[in-house]
């Protein structure tokens, strides 16, 4: 995708609370808020800086817990203005941290596990929280269309999320897409524009579109909104901890795609350290990968520091991004905290699906699978101590990716009567 | 249905918190608390009756303000234990209630118009809050097998509580349901029967079972369980009122299936009423009905009191419920309130689906369709006062019903190109 460097139509005045500028994650290049998301100076990534120095550790806190049910409780933390819980969106987050105490039961912890199950979001996945970021920065840039390239969960949460917010969208799909997520899609009434190529072409075609004249009133929220986009996955650092009692848990697993969510995650438990909201305590953070995509988790078994980009061949379609942007910073953050990152096979993604819905009743989405199976894998090599504190990530649901268990069948076939029950050894 | 009167292994001494007895909802007739359903005297359908009266308002109040975010924060008003919520279950309640205001401008409605969305329940439906009261029965009454019949949504709820309560589940299905559905139902690992038959065929069976020592153990959650698994509805009734900061909207529109839900989200109200938690103001009930599964509407709109069976041919199979049991109660409680019941075709149920979806980014099941249809209908036609509040229930999923909305598609097909995006009148 292009680099997009040009700070067009910035406004160093926008309302976006605590955020308080653009700051290269590279090379610490400082520019105001806008709709940017690369360095003018050296291409790197654009990230939030925050302007937290007027908290006081204890008020923070008891605004958080006084706070709605939902992502905006943490609002504060947030480049989001301070009355973003009364505008019309879509509320996601404060999903439930499962104690999953069957499941640990199957897997040896005994230190405590526990699932963050995202598939309760509005849409049913994470994107729920990082598109409900993008939207306030569509409406601080004054932006009327939220668009993006999709070929699923996020294609959901950007129509679901325009229609509350009063805003177009306008979201670009490969033309071939199965009817059942063209339907997820399209129900939300937005414009849904099926491209005639592949998911590159689609990307490509978004990319030209974002620097035509066309496309100027246009919020792409993983393009040129991301720097806001991202932040949304802060807020499961901050639930995580919260809902464990303000304590960070001893060890985390979270699936990669772009790893954008892994680094944000990381990036939420050291603003939470910093703010003194939790003790400041080790923590190890795994990466989870399906082997058929799996470029960050080579890597990080080859003792490389770069990322090299692969084909995507898995069921765990969420999860397939043959090129990584934060594979890098993933890297860091696994060495640095002692995780790991690790892959497992789609039959194992299957195997993990079915045990988490056998053990919790949770049924996930097969991103969920690749955490829940690489979890067991780290558990069998060593890698995770199944005497500390486990959190693994269900980020998606069951329902979105049902062709991956189709398999899933009738135990018997009886005629309706006794006998036949009988026979079948069900009494 | 057979009716089981033998009150076979009560035990008084069962522990379901404020649950005092079963007492039949015609005659009055009381037995002690047990897996019973049908008065012994009478025949009459028998309900919980409770002991609310050492409660004090305010304290009840905090105590529930205080409590979880689900539905066990009601649980001194539930049939349930004091320790509910400690014990491995899967917590459903506390959904949102959106303020649909985008939804408000196209119906008119300038009195506050909300929609209860149950979709962001565990399983994705109003069935988790039965269940889970389903679960505590079968607990208490030494219940190691959980079983249903089910076409749908309650063999997933049932599959999904069942292995987060460490309990055997055993739902039964027609054996030629949809690939899908099965699959939905059979994640959670445990039996699923095909029965060679259709549902009348299933049920008939159920009830065989159930008078049959091969199902002593069972717990059957809408027939030997039916009493403590009704109420869970009231939990809408008392979410819906704690949500509008302890207020009782002035219209409710209600899905009827077999009518149980309506009627217990009115004793909900008539509860909050009695215990001082609300005012005691007037609020009418609607009820909502797909025209292809009408007898309630049609006896309504006939002035009659017995409803005539229909056979359902209708897409809202959730509500295709043909011979209501609770339909004579519905017919009291929509005359006693000023409220009225209402049905929909299958095309306005499409229609509302999207209308929903597209306002408010809420991708209802055809449940929700039927919903929404019946309120713009009672709206248009002078039942419902647009300039008062109306509260509508939706109780289901989307993604769970997209056969119905399979002709919803892309806008446009265009080239991956500026050209062709302005060719298609896009920009």
């Amino acid at each position: 995708m292009a680099v997009q460097t040009v700070a067009s139509t910035t406004d160093s005045a926008v309302d976006l609370g605590p955020a308080a500028a653009l700051s290269c994650r590279e090379c610490g290049h400082r520019v105001p808020l806008g709709p940017v998301f690369a360095c003018e100076e050296c291409f790197g990534p654009l990230e939030i800086a925050y302007d937290f120095s007027a908290y006081d550790t204890e008020e923070l806190r008891k605004r958080i817990e006084a706070g709605p049910a939902n992502i905006w409780r943490y609002a504060p933390l947030l480049p989001v203005p301070a009355d973003v819980a009364t505008k019309p969106n879509m509320n996601p987050g404060w999903t439930k941290l499962v104690k999953a105490d069957n499941l640990a039961r199957e897997l040896g912890v005994t230190g405590g596990l526990y699932v963050k199950d995202d598939s309760g979001n509005p849409t049913h996945s994470f994107k729920d929280r990082v598109v409900a970021q993008a939207v306030e920065a569509a409406r601080a840039f004054g932006y009327t269309t939220l668009s993006c390239s999709s070929t699923g969960n996020l294609a959901g949460a950007v129509g679901a999320a325009a229609a509350r917010a009063g805003l177009r969208s306008c979201v670009f799909i490969p033309h071939d897409l199965e009817q059942g997520k063209v339907v997820m899609a399209a129900i939300y009434g937005g414009e849904l524009v099926g491209i005639e190529g592949n998911y590159d072409d689609v990307n490509r075609f978004c990319s030209e579109l974002i620097g035509d004249s066309a496309g100027e009133s246009w919020g792409f929220v993983n393009v040129n909104l991301r720097p806001y986009y991202a932040e949304g996955s802060k807020t499961l650092a901050y639930e995580i901890c919260e809902q464990l009692g303000w304590r960070i848990p001893d060890q985390l697993v979270i699936p990669i795609a772009s790893g954008s969510q892994l680094t944000k995650i990381d990036k939420g438990l050291q603003e939470l350290i910093k703010l003194g909201l939790v003790e400041d305590r080790p923590y190890k953070i795994f990466g989870a990968q399906a082997e058929g995509c799996s470029p960050v988790s080579v890597a990080y078994k080859a003792g490389h520091d770069v990322v090299r980009p692969q084909k995507p061949n898995t069921i765990a379609k969420s999860l397939a991004i043959g090129n990584p942007a934060d594979g890098p910073y993933v890297l860091d953050i696994a060495r640095r905290t002692g995780g790991a990152v690790e892959d497992v096979t789609d039959e194992q993604v299957v195997d993990a699906i079915k045990l988490l819905a056998r053990t919790e009743g949770i049924f996930a989405e097969t991103a969920g699978g690749v955490t829940v199976g690489v979890t067991k894998k780290l558990i069998e090599n060593g890698l995770i101590d199944p005497a500390k504190s486990v959190v693994v990530l269900n980020t998606g649901d069951g329902l979105k990716t049902l062709d991956a268990v189709a398999g899933t069948g009738l135990t018997a076939t009886i005629r309706p009567n006794l006998e036949s029950f009988r026979e079948a050894g069900l009494a």
